[in-house]
């Protein structure tokens, strides 16, 4: 009757589907650090007496010491951790243990919990961010003058320096930063104290609760405060997007070590080899990295279908956004250490990238330009006479700066010698100096101001 | 350097985001069950001795009794069950053990265990859907006649049996069932042979093998069988349209049981308590039924964002495929048995159903119906008519059926005495007996046809 | 040979599947705006001469206006909006056209025009989202001290005020204007003059050209601020959180409208009939709102999985950015407006909401609290204790406060008459008191916070 | 009050957020089609006499003629297709349209015209999924034994033939069509006759309007199959495969069209230039392709989203069903329509694939088998073997065939003369001859076997 696995009947099946302690037992610390918060404040306020509060709260030291010695112990028939810890609790202190869940309920002590999780995981993100955007700096600093093909399209567009490229990066991780930043001041109140749903009559001090929990305040509305993950919305979302941001360094790293293009070596600590081809070196790193944005991006969908159409208060559902918010912040975490490893060690071959980087007429550009600025010839029409030259080029199987002048004159008379000057890749780069461009230049003066900046951006990782 | 938690440098990193063993160990069965039949056929081939065959199929059913009594052995350098198992066997009968390996690689022996893994959920989902269709039929049998408000977009719209209500259901169920069927079916060819991507030399006999794994066929393109996925997008997408239809049946059973409605109790073995509110009686099974509908369908997205745009073979992303297809199938495993107890426990309010069937002028339809037929008025004239006969008993706070005959008479003259048998909710349920409608012996027409069909679509679960 | 519709050959799918212009016309007014900021800048430097930027700038002028009167015109070869306004520029003024295109590439072009796009709809929402908080504070104060139940696993759970419900909601909107707020300074800076990804060798004037478009500043790498969408999906992100509280509040209005509940009566201006059943009065725009969540998540989902792995720069994948997020925003501004038009009109049903919020025992941790402060149990006695009188209720089919006071002394001695003051929803309310409880001064307090703080997050919203 | 836009109240909000005419405008030929069905059914039944039938049908007509004509009026008070069709059908006949509404509703009327619709896009997929296996065959035939490098993790791995490469999409492909068949006969139940939500009173023939829209039978239950989705889901879901495998197919041609590939060069015709850089042909077609993966799956997702949740019958968040369906269905129609041109008309290069085939060690897993097959060596330790053989061809920086045989004997002294024979690309991939491997013999095997099956699978296109 049950199907298959359930032989014994529902309240077999409600034990297992009911349980949160599988997962929710990762929330210990934070239960414990809650719960002293919870219980100095009641004491402070006298409704707990202070030799109860003492006592419960030496009891919840001596709980946190037995988890930290011998893990959490996974009892289905308790449900969670917030009831594995006041069972424990009753164990060793009594009676008085039933004191502790004066004026809170469940429902704010896991928002609670969840939110000093969260806002760990938000500092922890910020924190390995700024390692990887430090790496990107160093290479980008070392690489501010090696030339390589800049792509549109994946085909080979204009010439670039490595430093610039790597520099875009920085960038797009500066505003992955900047949302965990963000979704981190968000997050920044305390709902402790606002019980089941409805707040409470006991004369409790949440700012107290909300200070000694290191936020800025409580939360303004108990039935929001019980009912809201947006803070953990916040988390998937900003993960999402430097997930995204990681998956395609990570696909330029595993396009860059193919041998086609031969740009780049991974790291060996980075790579496998093959338990069939004894040859192969393969970017399993960035290809793991690559492939966490889609169980990042999941787990984000995830959490959103699960909140979608949800009635106030609390309901059973949002029991689920633990597991996908676990889920990305470890696969985040391992992410952007292993690319901040994959940058820092990663090997160019800054032959193979210059010699790339001559081939497909990448200074076409270059000539479409000398001939406005020289010649005074409008973009539109200039860009047309370089399309007849690339032609001719094409049909010779030479170089654009290998074209005899008086051919290049023959397609267009305002050509004259001074044009081929304009056609390296050296004269490409260095000439593309406008702000952000991908001249060396720019690009030292991009290191020297960002290095002065992200400092500034480091947050401090919570301590555990 | 290296952010955060990993002082050790990248192959500390590497160690943890390359190690699959943590969860595919999960597919030590199929990954042993696989060997034996690719060993036996090298043995029976003359690729391998027959000797050695048997000392591997030894050890291999050693290493099997000693997981099946201690578990997996979780050590990251093995990196995946694969090489766990093999490691193990090379411990235990020597070097011979590197001859398992012959004509195969981790890549079509991966996608192998996967599918024999995923396999077995396809049919245990169909299990499990049929047993909760058989709770389903149960339930429409006795309450075949038992009346309710019929809804749409939450408000009164005509009434129904709750027997038509749960068959609804059941249909869902039946597409569900159909679906992972033919997954199933589009499963069914053995990717054991592939070898890394191009085949093999050795004169492998793939037909013996995807005969011994009970496979219909061997794959038909190498390169495909080891970079494809389908069969777990395929798990995913059933996995999720049915996680739906029972998010949709948990909703209702939550609304049901809402002291607004009151139209049920849930069993007490599938509702839990309050620790703040001590007259709670929480339908958290529902609800967490519901919730998972969000995680099954983030599953789906997660495996569809990964392999989006991976180029051919097999690609180190594609790791990242099982734990989403294992998360989904423990959740809708779960969310089947949970259902099916509901279904199977919950007590429905026969009289506050009627009761809300009889208000809210749910027999409306039936005065318009009525004047078509009776009185040949064209329906959209009739839907006129019956609209001010509902002001007018709206605004007389009673009935339809408690409408005076002349005043009703006064808004159209062609209703006569005979209109007021139409408009009880018995008739009402009585004469929707078209094919498909809700009259209760199209309910029991229907489960006497579904109780012949069902026996038929029970697929044997897959023994393990 | 090539499927079904395109029996034209390559060339005519090509037309079909490359162009844009259906859906990138409406950046026409961007597109020109940057168009003008682009030319006066290229005259000011010199680049093109003060005489060829007016002509161009009058042209522009010219198209802005036929486009005002007539709509764009949908010319599948011209692709794209840049091509179209440039190929009409082309026709009015002649060849000088051509030196609009000098120092930016249509890469820069459409990244500037669609942040001028997004950076409106960003201020859209926030007025938007302004406009909605002003409805809620207003009923919320009116209803500071309306009683209704509130709920938790849709169970009853105690009582709570309507304004402080509807005030959940203001919070809510409150995180969703403040994420927008830092979408929008993220967007701040102008992707203009980074060319086709490397930058540009004229001497152009990039703080100019940002200034004058109204951006903070410009962006700090060419190759990033081609490739670069994370304003779109801030946007989309935002609008998916703003979309699921939406629907949240939505769900609360179709239960409310619903019979069985009886809390509420929709707006007639929000809701629609039927075309079968006469008395049906359905709250479509409600229901449109949860719905349009599926479709606005969906958008972000879109963008995401189109972005993920695609390496530098520009791609043709990201013109598929502008459909999902002209979706997206198209129905939020829906939502919101017909959400902001329910919050005012809908009429509340007082006495159903207080007569639901004395039923179901909402009281009992009423009960449970005042043996903790009146009589110093600890509160898991005291929830036991509770738990007993419920049930004894329950027995008799009476409330907890018509429970003989000799038969609550049975379950403990410890309680006595006072206890009954204590168990009135008005009471309930009243007590919880503490920092964001129900009460209706905590209700009016927050009213009045929130009122001095509202205008300060009102944005301007962006003139077209 | 109403923000930004909405200044008119609600009224105007609702027409806009309530019509759904601007997209289920596209239903209308389904509309006229069912209700054709629908009155011919009437008037044979003796609801309707035959004389009001003839009148309706031709009424019916004159209306599919001029929408042919002029297109479809958008009046959103007249809000969808269904009162369209309607309103202009009473305005050619009068009051007698009204009887065309007689034991019908818009829920069945609307489900009956998706499934039209969607059972079209149903067969239109598999026509066009046909005529790209046929493209795809045709060059795998051509290239049978045309050499190129078989990737894994995007390193060389093992030679493979174009063919076969070729040949693993249709082995993909044949999969799609299998998933939109079968969601084709799901799909093929007739809603109509389920009236609102309860079926109908009147006696309707079901089997015969079923009969006459060319479905297998009516649905079984009028609840679910108002409430039902299942076949637009399914949709999404069979196109998101299909999607996701044409990503990876575009994918591999924009790398092959990539310079350091230089594998291909795509049609001129499914590529297009840049506005700045003269020399660019960029692969534009097999981008949007890859893009428009993101977008299919966003619309399932959006769909999966919307449906979760709802309870029973109709609520409004369905008329949201249709959005994404379309324009799903649109852009798999356009990308399997230019994968198609793109496949048939892209020129590879063999020299480059054949020269990149014999880079990269490609066949040191040939020497590894030759050690297993000729010296009886255990593969492990063979692999080993090669693995030095490798990295001492990697230090001379010659290719594995031209190390000496002593350098190589020195290794391993069990390798002989014979072995050179074996390292040859030809000799590799005609060696792999197991089934469904890589040998041109195998290749050529499968395109017969497939040519044959493969006209079995046409689907007729839908007539419209």
């Amino acid at each position: 009757m049950w199907g298959g696995r359930f032989a014994e009947g529902p309240s077999a099946i409600m034990r297992e589907i009911n349980a949160s302690i599988p997962f929710d037992k990762a929330l210990w610390r934070e239960d414990i650090r809650a719960s002293k918060a919870h219980v100095a404040m009641l004491g402070a306020q006298g409704i707990v007496s202070e030799q109860d509060a003492a006592a419960i709260a030496d009891g919840l030291d001596t709980i946190a010491a037995e988890y930290e010695r011998d893990g959490v112990p996974e009892d289905w028939d308790l449900e969670d951790i917030h009831m594995t810890v006041e069972a424990r609790l009753t164990e060793l202190i009594g009676p008085v243990a039933g004191r502790l869940h004066t004026a809170r309920s469940r429902n704010d002590q896991v928002a609670t919990d969840f939110r000093l999780w969260v806002r760990a995981a938000n500092r922890r993100a910020i924190a390995a961010i700024a390692a990887l955007r430090e790496a990107l700096l160093d290479r980008a600093d070392e690489h501010a003058g090696t030339i390589m093909p800049g792509f549109t399209h994946l085909q080979t567009a204009q010439p670039v320096t490595l430093g610039h490229h790597l520099l875009a990066y920085y960038e797009m991780l500066s505003r992955d930063a900047a949302r965990f930043a963000a979704a981190d001041e968000r997050l920044d109140e305390c709902p402790l104290g606002s019980a089941a749903l409805a707040g409470t009559g006991f004369p409790i001090d949440r700012d107290a609760t909300a200070r000694a929990l290191g936020f800025a305040c409580p939360t303004r509305n108990s039935l929001d405060a019980v009912s809201d993950r947006d803070f953990a919305l916040d988390y998937c979302m900003a993960a999402s997007q430097c997930a995204i941001h990681l998956s395609r360094l990570a696909e330029e790293l595993i396009l860059w070590a193919s041998q086609p293009f031969g740009f780049a070596s991974l790291p060996d600590q980075l790579s496998t080899g093959s338990s069939i081809m004894p040859q192969k070196r393969n970017p399993d790193a960035a290809e793991l990295v690559r492939g966490h944005a889609g169980r990042i991006i999941g787990a984000g969908t995830a959490l959103m279908v699960t909140m979608k159409g949800l009635p106030l208060a609390y309901s059973k559902d949002m029991q689920d956004d633990k597991p996908p918010v676990f889920e990305a912040a470890n696969l985040l975490d391992l992410s952007l250490a292993a690319m901040t490893g994959m940058i820092a060690e990663t090997e160019f071959h800054e032959e193979a990238m210059r010699a790339a980087a001559e081939a497909g007429y990448a200074t076409a550009t270059d000539l479409a330009d000398w001939l406005v600025r020289e010649a005074d010839v409008p973009f539109r029409e200039a860009h047309h006479i370089t399309g007849e030259a690339v032609a001719l080029a094409d049909r010779k199987g030479c170089a654009l700066d290998q074209l005899p002048l008086d051919e290049l004159q023959a397609i267009d008379p305002r050509v004259d010698e001074r044009v081929f000057a304009a056609l390296s890749v050296e004269h490409s780069v260095a000439s593309r100096s406008s702000y952000g461009g991908t001249a060396p230049d720019q690009v030292r003066l991009r290191v020297a101001e960002a290095r002065e900046a992200l400092p500034a951006s480091h947050a401090q990782e919570e301590p555990r």
